[in-house]
């Protein structure tokens, strides 16, 4: 059955790719970097119940099993490539699979992935993807980079996800639930800011806890102004300005990306991403210290409560 | 949470390799794939209760989850580079998390593989594991390259694993069920096979289910002497010929290689494997047809019953 599975996702993500030597269907795939680039790699796992809800639709799932991944290559500035995909499900529910399949595939397809292997075992249902991605030698966005004095965006709009987390059920905010079950990677976005960000990370966790990460990895401090934060009419619409606030500041499964660059690339980046669709807005800066702090009713700056995705938190 | 234990499993598999040329606490890792070499890529996932009995110690999980893909790699004849180890965990055992790291780590030093990243997740206990291994271009060993007169030969003996699940908690078998727990990757077999071996598969699912994906690629059939099927002392010690030879044609999780090579190479190969310690035996040959086929007791041939591990079988 095994094979079975397999064989038929690899019909629903048929992609032809000079640089796939071997794909499914041997014991590892073999496959060629092209010369001058290097290959960003990430995989993650989403487990039902953790992850998405119970009750997410099998496409979703595979879309969004996807999406996580090439958020990560979009995060590197990386142009993807190649995936494997484990699924792990409690039986072999033909129906489901294709649904899995599908969803995988429509995301993998505009961006020209190649599923290239991958593993069906029999379990609690979770899903993983590996994600192979190219990168020009040298080019890569780092989270280490930022510098004092860098300006913070953040592409796209932020706290959806979480708003749809409490819309699951409710039969309300469709558009909210939409970001939770199938986000889109900021893969154009990405590609665009090699060369100009001076640090790049998806915002996966939550952007206190995410702009984190880049302060840590940068010896730095960011200074945010909430009300900068760039919120859906969708969200607007549907919370008070508190929550949403929240959902945007600590909120997880957004995917958009947040980083950091001088400010006389902002001009140029903003253009670019319009054109892109996505846009992209000014949230804070760089300073110097640790941490993320959040400028108070008061102008006054406090440090920022993380809040975010722990999947371990009580 | 998920940072530190995905930091100390970095701590505990250090490896320096100059072509990671960022590693874990990225977004994604940045790699380089040597020049003139082809990348070999393969995932599998290991379930609780499926792939492992329950309470099987941390440390041989972690082990295990490496070597059932390390041996991917050694049956395309690659040479391994680097993992992403990805968890699934009902709790943050931090006891666990380091004993399931020092198999890992037990396995990936002396293959000089590199973790590069993964990712830590609360659900029900799996590992999944994705590799990277480097093949000089064009040497691949595929499952389809079979011919008929070739001969088919495996490394090492076979059966062990399935003798060990039935000696699982009984205090016998210790042998047995170490076969079971921590697998022997045949990577450098696989290696001295390239340029020699005309077809190479792992044996996970059983000799006869493996033997069989090599003849449905190729394009041809086997025909097996079971009395020829390598089998161990502790096997042979606690049961009898018929229950051995069951557990060496069908029993899975083995990690030996089948190859089939053309008979002038078979000498030089028994004294290359027997240099390498694993040992390598003749026991069948290909013919025109398809399937696998078993000598009865009266010298005639029959279609093998496949019965090897189904996950989905009921």
């Amino acid at each position: 059955m095994e094979f079975d599975l397999i064989e038929r996702v690899r019909d629903l993500t048929a992609q032809a790719r000079d640089d796939v030597l071997t794909g499914i269907g041997d014991d590892a795939a073999i496959l060629a970097v092209p010369a001058g680039r290097e290959l960003a790699v990430a995989m993650d796992t989403l487990v039902a119940g953790v992850h998405f809800p119970s009750g997410t639709r099998a496409f979703d799932i595979g879309w969004k099993a996807l999406a996580v991944n090439l958020s990560d290559l979009a995060a590197m500035g990386a142009v993807p490539a190649w995936a494997l995909l484990s699924m792990t499900l409690p039986d072999a529910d033909r129906a489901f699979v294709e649904g899995l399949a599908e969803g995988f595939a429509a995301l993998a397809a505009p961006h020209r992935v190649a599923l290239v292997g991958g593993d069906t075992t029999r379990g609690p249902l979770s899903v993983t993807v590996a994600v192979h991605g190219f990168l020009p030698s040298g080019q890569g966005l780092l989270r280490s980079g930022a510098n004092v004095g860098d300006v913070v965006m953040v592409t796209g709009t932020l706290g959806d996800a979480a708003a749809g987390l409490r819309c699951v059920g409710t039969g309300r905010g469709d558009d909210l639930v939409a970001r939770l079950d199938r986000p889109t990677p900021r893969v154009a976005a990405g590609g665009a800011l090699r060369g100009v960000a001076t640090a790049c990370i998806d915002i996966s966790d939550g952007l206190v806890a995410d702009l984190g990460h880049i302060c840590q990895a940068s010896g730095v401090a960011a200074e945010l102004d909430p009300a900068l934060l760039p919120r859906s009419e969708a969200l607007r619409a549907m919370f008070a300005d508190g929550d949403s606030t929240a959902f945007a500041l600590t909120g997880g499964d957004d995917y958009e990306l947040c980083f950091t660059l001088p400010s006389q690339h902002v001009a140029g980046v903003c253009a670019e991403m319009a054109r892109l669709g996505c846009g992209a807005t000014r949230i804070g800066r760089i300073v110097a210290g640790q941490g993320v702090r959040l400028a108070d009713a008061d102008g006054q700056w406090r440090a920022a409560a993380i809040g975010g995705w722990d999947h371990f938190a009580p």
